[in-house]
C-alpha cells in the first residue's frame, strides 16, 4: 500500500477533538497556545499533501490563542469555543485574510469585516487559523485539495478544505456551507462530524451563495460534541439568518437519547448507491434493528412511501432555483474582462436566463408541495436515516455526486453527518435527518449511534 | 418669501416623468442622451442648495444615454426603462463608484460590483447619475441633503438624497430602502410618489441592511407609471429576494381601477399628528367618500378595531427585533480604531447586546401574530388609506419621525405614498397600503386616486 493511503476504521481514527482538552486548560496542565501548536504540527506534517488552505494567518492565531490562555489562566475563559483553532471555508469574509471563492472573480479581494459566524467565533475566544479551499463559488471547478485518507481520492465538495482539515486531524473544527450536498458529502468522504442546520439557523452574514433560498452554514467537527458546541456558540452570539429563531437546545450535549422509531430513507439516490456501499448500509439498519430501535421503511408505511414518492420532485425544482437565483451576481462577473467563469458556471447561468419569474414561482411551489408534504409527518418518528454518499471518495478530482444532500436541503431541515463506517477502508458517513428545529434532539440521538455503533 | 421655499400645490408641481419621453424617443423628436442633459440642467441648478448626491458618475451616464439613443434609434429599446437616469441610494453597491453609507467605516469603500436593482437597471438601459444621500448606515446621523421645497427643512430619511432628487424635479426615478419609515416618510415630504414593496418583492442583493428581516428596497419616482415601470423591471430583470415570488403585475400599468371600499387606518401615529394634518386627512377622506368610496374604520368595523388594536404591539417588538439583528456587523464597526460610529447607533447596538436569543424569538412571534391578524382580513377591502406623515418635513436637520411607515414594515405589506395633498404649502403624502402581494392592484387604485384628487 502506497504511502498516499491511510486505512479508515471510523473506532479507531484519530480525529482531533477540543472538549476534552478543556479541563486541562483550566488546571493548567495544557493551554490554548500549547493545543494550538499540536494543530500547527500536524497541518506543518499533513498540509503538504492534503492542501486544505487557501491561506492562512498562522500569527494570528498564535495571538489569539496567548490571549485565551490568559483567560483560562484567570479562570475567566469567554466562551465553549474559547482557544479552539478553527478554520473558515473561503466563501466566507475575513477581515484579516482575503476570501477569494477558488474563482479568479476574486482574486485577492478582501473585505473590511469578518462574516458572522468568523465574528461569532473570535468573539467566543477561538482563533483562526485559516481560509480552506471550495470550489468554484461553492459550485464548480474544484480546488487542490486531496483526501486525507487517500490522496488519490476527492475530499468531496464544496467544503472541502474544512472537511479535509478535520478529516487529518488538523483542527477540531471548521465552518461549511451546502446548497445542495457541500456539507454532507465531503464530511462523509473525510470520516467527519458535520451538521448541516435547520435552513436558516447558522447566521450567513458575509457569506457569499449563489442560492440563497436553499444555502446553509454548517459546522464539521472531528466529534459530535464539538461540531455541536461550535454551531451552538455562533447561533447564541450573531444568531440564525435574520428572522430566523436560530439553534434551539443546549450549548454542550446532554446524555444520549435512544430513538425508539426511524424511518429508513431511500431517496432517488438508493438506486444508484454502489452495490457495497448499499450492503453496508443494510448491515447497519440491522445492527440498529438489533439494538431494539424500530426501523421504518416505505414498504412498512404508506406515509414514508409517500414522502418517498414526494422526495422524486426535487430534479424539477432544485436545480432551477439554483439557476435562476444565481444570475445576480453572476451576470456581473460574466460581465468583467478576461473570461473569468468556468463552462460549468456558464452552463448554469444559461439554464437560469431561460427561466421566467413565473417559472421560479412554480419551482418555489413545487418545494413547499413537498415540505409540507414532510411536516405532515412531525412527531411520528425519531429522525430519518440515509446515507451521506453513494459510495466512498471517487478517484481523481471531481468531487462526487450531492445527491444525498439534496433531501435535507430541499426540505430545508436539519441533518448530521455521522462517520459511522467504512466503506472498503474509506469514510463512510450516515445522514441522521429530522424535522425543521430538531438540530439538537438528533444530535443527542447521534451520540446514542456513536456509543452504539463505534463500542468495539 | 426667501428663495429657500418654493410654495408646494400637489396639482401644479412639476416632477420629471420619463415614460410619456419614450415616444419622442421612438419617433426620434427626443433622445435619451437629450432627456439626460435635461436632468443634468436641473442637476447643476438645484444640487448646490438640496445636496442630493454623495458622488455622480455624469461620463457613465452619458455613455449609457448616448448607447441608448442608438437603441431606440434601431427601434430596439432594451426594456421600458432604456434611457432612463436614475440614482441609487449610497446603501447600496455600484461597481463604478463608491458606497459610503454616510459612515466613516465605509469612506472611500467601493466593491466589484453593482448591487442587484443596479445590475438590472443597467440591464435595461438605464443610466446610473450617481449616488444619494442616506443617513449613517440607513438609520441615524443625517447627511447634508435639504427639502428641495424649503431649504430649511429635512428631506425626510434615510432615503433623503433619492427622495429629494425626484422632489426637485432633477431626476424621474430612483432607488430608497425601508426599514421603519425610510421610504414612505421621505417621499412624503419630498412630494414623490414611492413604493415599499411587499417584503422580499425586490432583490436586496448587494445592498447593506441593518435590519435584514425587516428591510425592503423600494423605488421613488415623479410619477406613478416611472414608480412602478422600475420596480416591475428590476423584479423582473434580477427577482425578488431569493426564496420570494418577486412583484406580480404587468410591465406597465393599466387602466385605474376605483377602489369600492377602504379602510381608514389610524395607527398608534394618529394622536400624535399635528393638529393641521389631521384636519387635511378628515377632508382627503370625505373627499374620497365623496366619490363613492365607502370608507370603514375602527369605528364602522369591529375587524377594524381589532387589527388598530394588534397595530399597538409594533414598539413591543420592532425596535428589539432592529437591535438584534444590527449586532452583527456593528459590532466590528466598533472594534475599529478611531470612535466611527455615532452615539445613537452604539445605543441601539448596547440594546440589542441585552437581548437573548429568547428574546428575539419571542419578538419574532409577536410580529407573526400581527401578521396573522391582518390576514385574516385579506379580500375584505380594496386597501387602508393612512397618513404617510405626521406633518410636513420639520424644520432643521433631524430627519423626522417614521412612525406611519411602521405598519407597512412590521406587517411586511406593500405601500405606497401618494403625493395628493399639500401641508401649509408643503409636501403631504397618504399611504395606500395592501395585503402581501397586491403592490400592482394597489398601484391601480393609486391610479385612480391620482386622477380623481388632483384635478383642479
Amino acid at each position: 500500500m502506497s504511502s498516499d493511503r491511510r486505512p479508515y476504521d471510523p473506532r479507531t481514527v484519530e480525529l482531533r477533538t477540543f472538549h476534552d482538552a478543556v479541563p486541562g486548560f483550566l488546571d493548567g496542565s495544557d493551554t490554548p497556545r500549547d493545543y494550538l501548536e499540536r494543530c500547527l504540527e500536524a497541518i506543518e506534517a499533513r498540509e503538504p499533501e492534503v492542501k486544505a488552505f487557501v491561506v492562512t494567518n498562522i500569527e494570528g492565531a498564535r495571538e489569539a490563542a496567548d490571549r485565551s490562555t490568559e483567560r483560562y489562566r484567570e479562570g475567566r475563559p469567554l466562551s465553549l469555543v474559547d482557544g479552539m483553532p478553527v478554520c473558515i471555508k473561503d466563501l466566507y469574509e475575513t477581515v484579516d485574510m482575503p476570501t477569494q471563492m477558488n474563482s479568479p472573480v476574486y482574486e485577492g479581494w478582501q473585505s473590511n469585516r469578518d462574516a458572522a459566524h468568523v465574528y461569532a467565533l473570535r468573539r467566543g475566544g477561538a482563533g483562526i487559523v485559516g481560509k480552506t479551499v471550495t470550489t468554484e463559488f461553492g459550485q464548480a471547478t474544484p480546488g487542490p485539495t486531496r483526501n486525507p485518507f487517500d490522496l488519490s481520492r476527492t475530499p468531496g465538495g464544496s467544503s472541502s478544505g474544512t472537511a479535509a482539515a478535520v478529516g487529518a486531524g488538523m483542527l477540531p473544527a471548521g465552518s461549511g456551507s451546502q446548497v445542495r450536498g457541500s456539507i454532507q458529502r465531503p464530511a462523509s468522504y473525510c470520516g467527519n462530524y458535520a451538521l448541516k442546520p435547520t435552513f436558516g439557523a447558522l447566521n450567513r452574514g458575509g457569506g457569499h451563495s449563489m442560492s440563497p433560498s436553499q444555502s446553509v452554514l454548517g459546522v464539521h467537527a472531528g466529534s459530535l460534541e464539538d461540531c455541536w458546541r461550535t454551531a451552538f456558540h455562533i447561533s447564541s452570539t450573531v444568531g440564525g439568518d435574520a428572522g430566523h429563531p436560530g439553534l434551539y437546545g443546549k450549548p454542550a450535549l446532554e446524555a444520549a437519547v435512544k430513538p425508539q422509531r426511524l424511518v429508513r430513507l431511500e431517496t432517488r439516490a438508493w438506486p444508484d448507491t454502489e452495490e457495497e456501499t448499499r450492503e453496508i448500509f443494510e448491515r447497519f439498519v440491522s445492527e440498529v434493528a438489533g439494538h431494539g430501535v424500530e426501523i421504518v421503511s416505505r414498504r412498512d408505511d404508506e406515509r414514508v412511501e409517500a414522502l418517498e414518492q414526494a422526495l422524486l420532485t426535487i430534479p424539477g425544482f432544485m436545480f432551477d432555483i439554483f439557476a435562476y437565483e444565481m444570475r445576480w451576481p453572476t451576470w456581473g462577473y460574466r460581465d468583467m474582462e478576461g473570461d473569468l467563469l468556468s463552462e460549468a458556471v456558464l452552463e448554469r447561468l444559461a439554464r437560469g436566463e431561460k427561466l421566467s419569474p413565473e417559472d421560479y414561482r412554480n419551482r418555489l411551489a413545487m418545494r413547499d408541495k413537498l415540505r409540507q408534504a414532510f411536516a405532515a409527518l412531525a412527531d411520528a418518528f425519531d429522525g430519518y436515516l440515509t446515507l451521506s454518499a453513494k459510495g466512498p471518495p471517487p478517484i481523481g478530482m471531481p468531487v462526487g455526486d450531492p445527491v444525498y444532500g439534496d433531501v435535507s436541503s430541499c426540505l430545508g431541515a436539519p441533518a448530521w453527518n455521522l462517520p459511522l463506517l467504512a466503506d472498503r477502508g474509506l469514510p463512510m458517513g450516515i445522514q441522521l435527518l429530522g424535522h425543521p428545529h430538531e438540530d439538537y434532539d438528533l444530535a443527542l440521538r447521534g451520540r446514542w449511534f456513536a456509543q452504539a455503533c463505534l463500542a468495539s
